[in-house]
């Protein structure tokens, strides 16, 4: 058994026609194909994935480096040991060959991409959705009574609009309340604090209380304006506060920590498990109160991911904290298969990868996963015209 | 004044038939030439540079997403406020458009061939080599007594062989002895601690004092080996141990430099002011013993190191602590232009951008620049027919 043929697609990203806000200009995603010799109805089994969103495609990376080594590695180096199946971490361990340590950073979606793509093609030999290949290769199942397949999520989205910025944010909230979202987070640090803070009022009229309604700040804090954030809006109790200053600013993060009561949130610009460790050991996490939003679709995959789920349980952090960035059918399938927190949703961005697809099942603040095979990338919206492309000829 | 045209060229390393040892099949360089709309002898004045040697060439990334950025920029937004120059945190802004904090890898790489390309371009326009360019945007100048061309250079490799290792081993080094060389840096941590230190025996009896021998682990120790290998070294006095683990493992750091009284050195993987924020908080560096090797071409390029010097002295180090990693004329030019404490030289590897040109002199364990306008890359052996390749038809 071994990969034949590795195919890349840059795609494009766009928001909806319900979104004219966000630009996503220049925003791509690589879509990839590991096509296996394993031929079923007369087509090879192939595994499907991308690295994410909101970042960008990456094939160069790819194409220069990562898929020349995998498609030199001796097939039989890239298995699971019973021949079943496909090694994922082998995968990983090949195309990251002759990369020095260090410099976690567009390499770790390239290497992504093609490591859930693995993922996804076992679950197709095994014809069973990715949670189940997911939540049995990481002896999830051993425990079912933990093992829960409508996960919470959250709507995210809560853009500035340039005129009647509050009544639209509203307006955007209750849309997503009529979607089946009971949860919603909102963007801030992009105005004043008196602003934000009636952008939070107003987002809680939807959201009915604190603990339903998360801000993001998208890095865009030093300390001082950070901790003054923090203290504006402690009073409303939210469910986290997100990302306030740079990523790699642990001394940041410690002191919000400490000044700040409620929830933080940080991790989706964290690419490796060395990161994750650093924001331990100096970041001043705590737990039972913090979440962590690492997204395996920027971190070298899953492989990854459950190594930094590991040094998680080792600092004495709680699985249930995890809330991966990238609101999509792959992040859905990790989050059920490994019993984490939840997921996001864009309901409105990121298309045609954000958020989930007609077999799937939002009510309730929960989204189920489809039965179908792999993650099910094919009955998304929108990804069809783009998955023909890419499998053209197979 | 404006930059009519962006050309990127990914070159592939190679060793010098005297090196069999090491392989760079599939290391890559960036080569990039900045076309400005200024004619000079019936030629477009054009800026030149690459990403450093050691990783990847960046051609998807340069391509993808910063070259379009920058030829999208308006003129005006790009020049020094005089008009006479191109202004290189403008410039490097540019190309950052659209990127998200964290996650600093290639792009860094990719951002620095087009950063140092300005640098070039600006010496170019001013007639001038690009180590006075570079001096006199830093201010250096100020003081000329400070000033001093002639840097010192010391001869990396030390590479392990199949056989007669260490017979070679002090052959090679011999080797770089009568090409001028005074010091020089061996690798360690892919042998046995005893034969590693028999190796560093062997290596002192061409460099003649611990001082004028450096050792370079690569990353490879794990904080245990690492605390072992000091112990084992320590009594040699060497003049540095280097990247002795994951070099953004800064407690592993910081358990060597309170366990080991020699000079420790690293850098070289770190590609951002906010990671070597991180080292300085958390890695315990030693001002006045330890060695920082950043490296322009890796990170982002010359506007971001200077803003890594800012925050060294802020922090009570002194630049005479920095040899940037990537022995080759663009960091030659740095060293000079910024009287940082040396250079180094791989005479054997990463060619055709490792070492010097004939233009600069080597003695007496110390190099100095040519006067050539820019960084004199035309006059680099074995560069020529990779840059006519880029710059046919200009």
């Amino acid at each position: 058994m071994r990969i034949v043929e590795v195919r890349e697609l840059t795609v494009p990203l766009a928001g909806t026609p319900a979104n004219a806000v966000v630009s996503f200009a220049g925003h791509t995603v690589s879509l990839v194909a590991l096509v296996s010799d394993q031929i079923r109805e007369g087509r090879p089994v192939t595994g499907l994935a991308f690295n994410s969103i909101g970042r960008f495609g990456q094939a160069g990376i790819l194409k220069e480096r990562m898929i020349p080594r995998l498609l030199a590695a001796a097939p039989e180096d890239l298995q699971a040991s019973d021949g079943s199946a496909f090694d994922p971490a082998a995968v990983l361990a090949t195309i990251l060959q002759g990369e020095k340590p260090g410099g976690h950073g567009d390499r770790s979606g390239a290497a992504a991409a093609i490591e859930l793509a693995v993922w996804d093609l076992n679950a197709r030999l095994a014809g069973e959705p990715a949670y189940a290949t997911i939540a049995r290769a990481f002896d999830r199942t051993l425990d079912p009574t933990e093992m829960r397949l409508d996960v919470p999520v959250y709507a995210a989205g809560g853009y500035y609009y340039p005129d009647d910025s509050i009544g639209r944010l509203r307006h955007e909230l209750e849309r997503y309340h009529g979607l089946g979202f009971d949860a919603f987070k909102i963007k801030i640090g992009g105005a004043t604090l008196d602003e934000d803070c009636r952008r939070i009022e107003a987002a809680l009229t939807v959201a009915g209380a604190g603990d339903r309604l998360a801000v993001d700040a998208n890095g865009r804090f030093d300390t001082e304006a950070a901790l003054a954030c923090g203290r504006a809006i402690e009073a409303f109790g939210l469910r986290w506060f997100e990302e306030p200053g740079d990523p790699l600013d642990f001394a940041l993060h410690q002191a919000i920590s400490k000044a700040y009561s409620g929830p933080l949130a940080t991790g989706e610009n964290l690419f490796s498990v060395m990161d994750v460790e650093n924001l331990l050991r100096y970041g001043g996490p705590r737990s039972g109160i913090d979440i962590f939003q690492m997204d395996p679709g920027l971190s070298y995959g899953l492989t990854e991911y459950g190594r930094m789920l590991d040094l998680l349980e080792q600092y004495g952090f709680h699985r249930s904290g995890c809330f991966p960035h990238g609101g999509h059918l792959i992040n859905l399938h990790v989050v059920a298969g490994l019993s984490l927190g939840g997921c996001e949703a864009y309901p409105d961005v990121f298309q045609p990868f954000g958020g989930y697809s007609e077999r799937c099942r939002i009510e309730g603040g929960r989204v189920t996963p489809g039965e179908e095979p792999g993650f099910g990338l094919e009955w998304k919206e929108g990804l069809a015209p783009y998955l023909e492309q890419l499998m053209a000829g197979l």
